[in-house]
């Protein structure tokens, strides 16, 4: 998912210099407010190699008071650190009450470069997950507050900063050779980076995902989201109120991170190349279908959209060539009452497919961080903590061995109108567009925030989410079959090699 | 620790009666209101083979409305099962709001019988620990009350039970080979119920340990439970007051569980066998010493116990023969400013040995859970949730390859008073007694109430408790010596194994 972050935001230089002078001067305050309140602090920047990590931390530290804080470079373990548990040095630099820790890298080492470097088995990265995310929530229920910042720049931004690193003698030394191979293997590692967010990214110690292309823009995001976690600390520690997990603020705004702004909805495709692709997916997926059912790979399809995206027609292409005895499309509205009665995932849950048999939802599980978090159709805790419950489903639905795949049907506001009155405008059509959807429309921007959050923290290795670029239907259609296929194909390839 | 659970419990039958129909009484009242409530309920019963299930479970619904609750008995699964994800056929069966299912047997059999039967490879043993506390904790967070209770015989008790099913031919087949297997394997299996527990007692679907031999008291015990916790429930949710995992109650009073209880106190030796035993077990330890130096093996060692009841003598013995630059004793006092200014984990972290060293501490991180918890030096939530805290701890070191041992040194209440006495009378040893240690000893049921509850949390496979009883010193110093060897002759055994 990440590289579906636009990394090129940036903003005025005259307005980003002016923010960041008062944001300097609030968190000069702040970080003298905290030592009084004596609140412990540990601010951790991970990244990937030449995002910045050192000139940012420098630009942080510049208003606080330098006796109020103390910045550790985490590098390699030393001979004597080595001889102990892995997460003993860290402990050894916990703050005290009323101080500041800043880490240039930190324990995550271990899960990104060296894992990368040394190629440490599956087992003892899971496992360092589960230490490190008890690790964070230890200090937080002790009252350390833990903000965690990760820069990330593209492959060709890097190289770029690299290959200028490497043009002096004076600066060339900066790049390692891990640094050229993980630059070289650069989606091999972003696939490390996305795993160690998902895994760690918890509510008491969430990640803020830095855009750090634009170097201003970047100090910007970073001191913000450093004084709004420190004022909210304060504001809650000096009225007595209790610190809450679900409340703790997370960036906003101008700051929301986006998946959606950088997805290119120009593609596009003719209806001749169309009609011809379209006839050998279906014909190769028609084919696929027995063989899962031979190999008894269980397959999961969600489908998700802006109104008028494009669902039902994909939804179709998908199934038209199919053996209805192994295939059920689930359609997903308001719960009924009996559903209501239950747990929420339940209805989902009895739905899913078993081994051999493929289910495709219209419209999913995912409607509890949509339109129930727009609608307050659930309380604000409620469908914060679903990120993590989706998860754990997907997660135990696919360790025993299912495909899930997960599709975004995009287009813009425009097309999307473009449609709604075509709708309108086809007898045949009219019964598909209601004065709901109008009014769904005008809420396209709460939408879209709600949707950001959604791909971000529900994008797995194990159930990633695919944005179709839907303007042009063909090309989304295609898309949609293709990717089915390929992940399929994959699995069924997998299978094949284990047994 | 299930093996020190003292299962001679019982009562006076009268008063048994009486309860049991007064609790009956309370549960059919309680069990229509939790129906107009909406509440919706899932009661697990596990234990081991001829524990009682089935008869307490009859026992339990008989005062209930019988339209109001389901009763699943699970066993292997079918064939339709086994093609859906594990989780997915408890899915199917969570009650509607206002519900009770109550399982014999239940998620837990991957982890408990499936596991000895089938050998399941600990990784996916461990995966399903995590799925089953996800599986728990969403449907806690999504309103559903989960009471889990655990029955336990003794390995002689089940044998009796079994011999008089097989008698007869009517009884015979509820004997399975599984069953004759797991009597005759019975540590083996303990050990694997013992995991189950440590890994599943979560704050959110706690276990209650029932002690099943005495089939009244157990049905006391169980109606009991699940009374409380339904009365919590609706209390809370009538007065619309949030539900909070730390407060959930658990058993107290006379059914608290007694580790303690079941330690034979009369163990001795006499002075001869003691000095030639010492002097064996000194001269192996200093050898063996050496061994985890060359081994890179570091040794942990805490000291609990009741004041005076001979830490200080046993830590002079484990250490009088080992080279000073390999070990330290690290004394735990009331923390320091500087200690007081960082989690409280932190002064046992920074100590925590390095390779081939030995760190012993007398008194430890333990005394979060004892002396803070009595003495309300912290909020009970915070040594609630310590008990995990300190299991991750210690699995952390333990996982980085540390042998760790823990130690309660046991005397009773009468020996106590002998040793303090004697100190007063003694000039040499009048040092060691002061006024708070007597008021400390007022105290003595509280402890005993903590103590018993710690032991049974925090005794884990990694890093388990060892009981010794010390009203006779030579035997006690004798026995940490023993286990302290055999520990460390066990993994410098399975460490050459795997060089």
């Amino acid at each position: 998912m990440l590289e579906k972050v636009d990394l090129s935001k940036t903003m005025n230089k005259k307005e980003l210099k002016a923010i960041l002078k008062q944001e300097g001067e609030k968190l000069s305050v702040l970080q003298r407010a905290c030592r009084t309140s004596q609140i412990p602090v540990m601010i951790v920047f991970e990244g990937l190699g030449a995002a910045g990590k050192g000139t940012q931390i420098n630009r942080l530290i510049q208003p606080m008071d330098p006796r109020g804080f103390v910045v550790y470079s985490i590098d390699e373990e030393t001979k004597e650190e080595k001889r102990h548990p892995y997460l003993w040095r860290f402990w050894n630099k916990i703050p005290e009450n009323g101080k500041i820790a800043i880490f240039d890298r930190s324990w995550y080492r271990r899960v990104l470069t060296e894992r990368f470097d040394h190629h440490i088995p599956d087992k003892e990265i899971q496992e360092t997950f589960q230490d490190i995310r008890s690790f964070e929530e230890q200090l937080f229920d002790g009252g350390y507050v833990i903000i965690k910042l990760f820069l990330y720049i593209s492959k060709e931004e890097q190289k770029k900063r690299f290959d200028k690193l490497l043009e002096q003698k004076e600066t060339a030394w900066r790049v390692s050779e891990g640094d050229k191979k993980r630059n070289k293997e650069f989606k091999k590692y972003l696939k490390y980076n996305e795993e160690m967010l998902q895994q760690t990214d918890t509510d008491f110690a969430p990640w803020t995902i830095i855009e750090a292309t634009d170097k201003d823009y970047a100090a910007v995001k970073i001191i913000s989201a450093v004084r709004s976690r420190l004022q909210y600390e304060l504001d809650k520690r000096t009225q007595n109120q209790p610190i809450k997990k679900e409340e703790i603020p997370t960036a906003s705004g101008q700051f929301q991170l986006g998946a959606l702004s950088g997805v290119d909805l120009e593609k596009s495709m003719d209806r001749e190349t169309y009609k011809e692709k379209m006839d050998k997916l279906q014909k190769r997926l028609e084919f696929l279908h027995s063989e899962i059912y031979r190999l008894q790979i269980p397959v999961v399809l969600g489908f998700e959209g802006w109104d008028a995206g494009g669902k039902g027609g994909a939804i179709k292409r998908l199934t038209s060539h199919l053996d209805p005895r192994g295939y059920a499309v689930h359609p997903t509205q308001a719960p009924n009452d009996i559903e209501k009665a239950h747990h929420y995932l339940w209805r989902f849950w009895i739905n899913m497919p078993k081994n051999g048999h493929i289910a495709i939802f219209d419209r999913t599980w995912y409607g509890r961080v949509m339109v129930e978090r727009i609608e307050g159709f659930c309380q604000e805790e409620e469908w914060k903590r679903a990120y993590q419950e989706i998860n754990q489903m997907e997660r135990h639905i696919a360790n025993s061995g299912a495909v899930i795949l997960k599709f975004w049907m995009h287009i813009d506001k425009e097309e999307q109108k473009r449609r709604f009155l075509e709708r309108q405008n086809t007898p045949s059509k009219q019964w598909k567009i209601t004065d709901e959807d109008w009014r769904n429309r005008e809420k396209w921007e709460q939408y879209e925030v709600a949707v950001n959050e959604m791909l971000l923290r529900t994008s797995t290795t194990y159930a990633p989410w695919i944005i179709v670029e839907g303007n042009n239907k063909y090309f989304a259609r295609v898309k949609v079959l293709e990717s089915v296929i390929q992940a399929i194909e994959e699995r069924i390839k997998s299978v094949k090699e284990t047994e």
